[in-house]
């Protein structure tokens, strides 16, 4: 007989991250709903400026953000080009966090490879607002079943259990000639281009070997460990604090000196050989 | 003998609603004046974007946001373009939540149609900072009252009663010939068009008919549900989780379809046709 | 022997100031670091906004705003360009606040104002996160350092005691013939140009006389006391909300009137003459 897991005990924190900007009052209605139901949530902001859409970029994000967060708390992910539509809703444990938000790939990341089994589509009506709009379910649906569950209510009694989940395409990495090919997935505040390569992947490409990375006219040979080690203006490769390799230009933006289109940063390719 | 309105009991929560930006550490100071005076105040942003001087739009922002938070919730309001001048400081009680702010007709939705009655010019002084600058009423006024509030200090003992609120001036649709004649009053984050014709307005105008809506260059026939039941890229009329009529793009910004100058989408004529 | 001062009584509440934005999970990351280690935090933005590496300016924000918080508020500043490079990290107790961040002349104006003599280089790892990254010192050591700070760990357990804190360079007013010099040194959300000019210099360089204050463009005679006390469009001097000259155009934007360069306004001359 297969062991139940046991239920993870809410850390009373509900973190949001939106598309929806901050300069309408959305994020600030959802937070509403949420202290209505527990006033006692503790209410995080992680972004609410991922681009319009850009469920691969926000799915990137609680990937690696919610684990910086104490075991127990919930996160909401409203990235939802297609709210309203047969796309199903969703709430989930994994890693002893709880996930809350549409089934469009966002949370697939953590699904993954975190191995999630107690997912469900949410049916259970009493856990949203009384009066659910078609275009802003964050607020009528999201908000509400994240405060219920931060007060303890059980995933699997939001819904009923869902065991396809709608996986996400994600670029990987990959060898070509004596080449790794990677590809931009962020440009940070600052500037800094950051790529879908791994410092594990990097290391098991280059192994005793330095690295020349190239991305758009910006030509790199090393790599360094801070920003300051190379002068200013001047690029570099790193790896960053998530642990991927970065491209980046001290004091200065790298988004900016590397000849690219802004509309076309991201997804532009990567290439390092070994030198 | 008139009976006099119980005084809701304080949720604890401040909501905050201004046009000073994210940039300057306007904000944080009024979150330091409030926490200094009731440590366990729960304060929660609505947006620091509303456009500057924006009275009309903080206005519509304040009626529609406050309803989704708990009773005995404080909402201070500070778009407050003549900061300073004679205009009254004022604060109030209206369906069950507390109101503070400059009286320039922010609150005058609110006040309207919660037929508020318990409306105080803020007068005592000793619920103020000790130094009143001129110029951050916010910071100086109505963070210190908001706080205050919070813990339980009666609206109507901070200053004396006020009986003629400042009313503000709204545009409402009309009639004309065989149309409905709106405007937008609010762009989104999204790019949407928000109008003030509200879905109950709607129905009375079209009864039986479909209606078509023209507003700039795009022109829409028919009511949709969601954003996804047009194709890509096709604009669609709809009903929007505010109860008013939206105009939006599907995946695009019907800001950028509309053919109107940027400054001058706010204010736009919407003719609503019956077909 | 020189009697130990007394340690401050955390309030729990930590304040963060950077340069990070606000559409990376950089800042969320942080707050999850800091209620791990205690739940009970409360944490409150200043702004996320600061130029990026703009030291000077965040540290003018720092001297300013974390006296409006309760004693015993931990105040994070990360304004970092020289991240994981040889300059050091502190702590420090000053004027009963806590303050956590790079010593890159961030926190001098508090030192040096406050008189602080309770500042160590952070050394106790046992403080930081289990894994240190290059380029991230907001997050692996200044969010935990500062959640143990409001816990009620001594600063001088932290490190080492630290006596040569680095100083910043300030412009500072001087006079120059029959005029006072001083510099814009911000430009904030309404284009108001604010001075490094304080009320006493202005006081004392006027004497019974009135000013003559020209900026770029601008030239304003006498000082008003509020924005609306000149007609719409009209450019006037006044004293600000933190005691400083201030030139702004009533309803407008000195900052487009001034005829300067929007990347060289911060640092443009400021005369003021006696009439």
């Amino acid at each position: 007989m297969a062991e139940q897991p046991q239920t993870v005990t809410p850390s009373g924190i509900i973190t949001l991250l939106t598309d929806f900007g901050l300069s309408d009052p959305y994020v600030g209605m959802m937070k509403g709903v949420i202290l209505t139901i527990n006033p006692k949530a503790r209410v995080v902001d992680i972004t609410h400026q991922v681009g319009t859409g850009a469920v691969l970029q926000a799915s990137r994000i609680v990937s690696e953000a919610h684990a910086f967060f104490p075991d127990g708390t919930v996160h909401v992910a409203v990235v939802d080009p297609g709210v309203g539509s047969g796309r199903r809703l969703i709430a989930l444990e994994a890693g002893r966090h709880l996930f809350v938000g549409p089934d469009n790939g966002l949370f697939w990341p953590v699904i993954y490879s975190l191995k999630a089994t107690r997912i469900v589509e949410l049916t259970e009506r009493r856990f949203f607002l009384h009066s659910v709009t078609h275009t802003f379910h964050g607020r009528d649906v999201f908000a509400p079943v994240a405060a219920h569950l931060s007060l303890g209510v059980e995933v699997m009694g939001m819904g009923k259990p869902l065991s396809d989940p709608t996986p996400l395409q994600s670029p990987v990495p990959f060898r070509r000639d004596d080449s790794l090919v990677g590809q931009i997935v962020q440009v940070d505040h600052f500037g800094n281009l950051v790529t879908n390569i791994s410092a594990a992947e990097l290391v098991l490409f280059l192994g005793t070997g330095r690295p020349e990375v190239q991305v758009g006219r910006l030509n790199v040979v090393g790599l360094h460990r801070i920003y300051a080690d190379v002068e200013e203006g001047r690029p570099l490769a790193l790896i960053n604090s998530s642990n991927l390799l970065e491209i980046a230009v001290n004091l200065g933006r790298a988004s900016a000196y590397a000849g690219l289109e802004p509309g076309e940063i991201v997804g532009s390719v990567v290439t390092v050989t070994r030198i």
